[in-house]
């Protein structure tokens, strides 16, 4: 199907994001989509369990005040420096709406990054550019203080690279353009990066946007949270308001906030899984590949020696995934793979080890 | 906050939809949102509870197959006639997006309706024109046959006055009509209503979205559908992959499941609230009120010795709370009394009574 008379003039356009498989294998090692192998606190799910029980025949409070306020609290912000929607996704897909269509000005984003940024352009008609990462895959800021820009977006840390940049760049590009607004998209900042946050309280043109699927272990209750000025919110609360009044449900609502409350969990698991990379990454430069220094959880690793389509595939048939990304052509021989418990690195290692041996002979 | 030069340029032309408020009174009879008075199916509390137990941390599956195809059972569809997002609002937000935007050429609507479809056309920058309900507040489709449409919606039972078209009437427009997209919105149908379900076969330009909010007593955990032939269908799914690949977490999926799956909670609620609808509408006959025939979860009626403005007043002050619409004119003196309990359907007409009597002294 390729159009309909019924449809809209831009569905035809549209090029529609692809997320990563979600298949159920019994065995898998599933290290292609981010998640976090801990489960959530022990706290959310007793939260679950007394909002599933309580008034799910009503609607839910409008605004999310009492998550923002968990969240504030957490940030050391104010509730009306917060947004929170139905995942960090459903806050860009508002915030590309909202904040960054300066037409005929473009937006800039990384040439290498993730890949809704362009499709939410197509779906909104935004004029957009992509600029290169430089030869070692880093974001350069000065990049953006040379181009005509209408706003800006890029991850920290970026993905799929996992490489970040340290806060004093994030203020020195917030200052050299203070007229545009720029989104900082920090899915995977708190295994490592430095979070833009504190720059908030003297930019006005800075938002940050969070997630709980990653460091929270929520992927499967979706929700995520900008902050920013009162302006910028209020930009996104209108088109919120344009959109669906209520996109967090009561049960999402009380999860996330027993999820933001138990900071020892958090820092436990997010301990973890820096240890685990650090130990992952080791191994696999031991295994001869080029692992870019990563601050995400995830790594992002090419062998000198192999296709990284070889590679994949031949993980795959050992019940192990991981993702790759045939284009641009500069990253189609790297693997991302998320970080998993040590056990299922180990498992990993243990299969790369047979598939670089079984090529070598 | 009037504008910021950080925000794109559609959003100081917003004017967001206000949904009826979600006040926390101590022993409040709250019928101004049209929630159900009885809870979900105990199968559903079941449902949430294993979910909340079983893999938060992964993403969800993100094209809410299982939902799809526990509704196509139910409707006597196949699954790719089946969509699901976070609400029917969402549901709306995305077939305005995908299916209703055909410019030059104007969407109709009613001019009295659902209060969020301009606010939609003006997010999305959408021509529109407002089709008058005839004196009896009733949609005419012959109104509809006489306009030059790109596309036409309206609710059935519409909403806030709670008349509906039989079955053929929506047939008849298909009918005359089948050049354009025409959503119906059937958010409140279980209380009454002829579904348009049935034409989906024949009938490729129809679009029927549905919500568990109303009657699967589910407002708060944001589930909606919409239901059509697979074009309709795979328009809506590129805007939402566009838009956030995973609008519904694994809890509203589990709960929606089971509750579409409990056919004889269904059954047993709604016809209690078509009863209680009944009584209450006798009642407030007999109190001298004129009450449009109702085919919702709620009654639209005015008194002609008193302003809506008043009674709502009136009734608040005794901590009761119905809606009322300042615009347009012709309806600011009707309350919106969503349906509750028997109790609270008496509590309502004490107070009538007492507001009533004393105004007469």
């Amino acid at each position: 199907m390729s159009s309909s008379p019924f449809w809209s003039l831009v569905v035809p356009t549209l090029t529609p994001y692809i997320p990563g498989e979600q298949p159920t294998i019994p065995g898998l090692v599933k290290l292609n989509t981010n998640e976090n192998p801990y489960p959530p606190s022990p706290r959310v799910l007793e939260a679950l369990h007394a909002a599933a029980n309580a008034d799910l025949r009503l609607y839910p409070e409008p605004t999310g005040r009492a998550l923002r306020e968990a969240i504030a609290r957490r940030h050391s912000l104010q509730a009306d420096q917060v947004f929170v929607s139905n995942s960090s996704d459903d806050v860009l897909a508002l915030a590309f709406m909202a904040l960054l269509n300066h037409a005929p000005r473009p937006l800039l984003f990384p040439d290498i990054s993730y890949g809704f940024y362009p499709v939410y352009c197509r779906l909104y008609g935004i004029p957009h550019r992509a600029v290169p990462l430089d030869t070692q895959f880093q974001v350069t800021i000065d990049d953006y203080l040379l181009e005509h820009a209408g706003a800006i977006i890029f991850p920290n840390p970026n993905a799929p690279t996992g490489r970040s940049l340290p806060r004093a760049e994030i203020a020195r590009l917030l200052a050299a353009r203070p007229d545009v607004p720029v989104v900082i998209d920090e899915a995977y900042v708190d295994f490592g990066a430095e979070s833009a946050v504190p720059l908030i309280a003297d930019h006005p043109n800075l938002l940050v946007v969070q997630t709980l699927s990653k460091s929270r272990s929520l992927a499967g209750l979706r929700v995520g949270f900008a902050l920013g000025q009162p302006p910028l919110i209020e930009a996104l609360t209108r088109v919120k308001d344009s959109f669906n009044s209520y996109p967090l449900d009561r049960l999402a609502m009380a999860g996330a906030i027993a999820a933001i409350e138990d900071e020892a969990w958090f820092e436990d698991t997010r301990r973890r899984v820096i240890a685990s990379r650090d130990r992952l990454d080791a191994a696999l430069r031991a295994q001869g590949f080029d692992v870019l220094p990563s601050h995400a959880n995830f790594v992002f690793a090419r062998h000198p020696a192999h296709t990284g389509e070889r590679l994949a595939a031949a993980l795959r048939e050992r019940a192990i995934l991981v993702r790759r990304f045939a284009q641009p052509a500069r990253i189609a021989d790297f693997l991302r793979i998320s970080i998993g418990t040590d056990a299922e690195c180990d498992a990993l290692l243990k299969a790369l080890t047979e598939i670089l041996q079984h090529a070598a002979v």
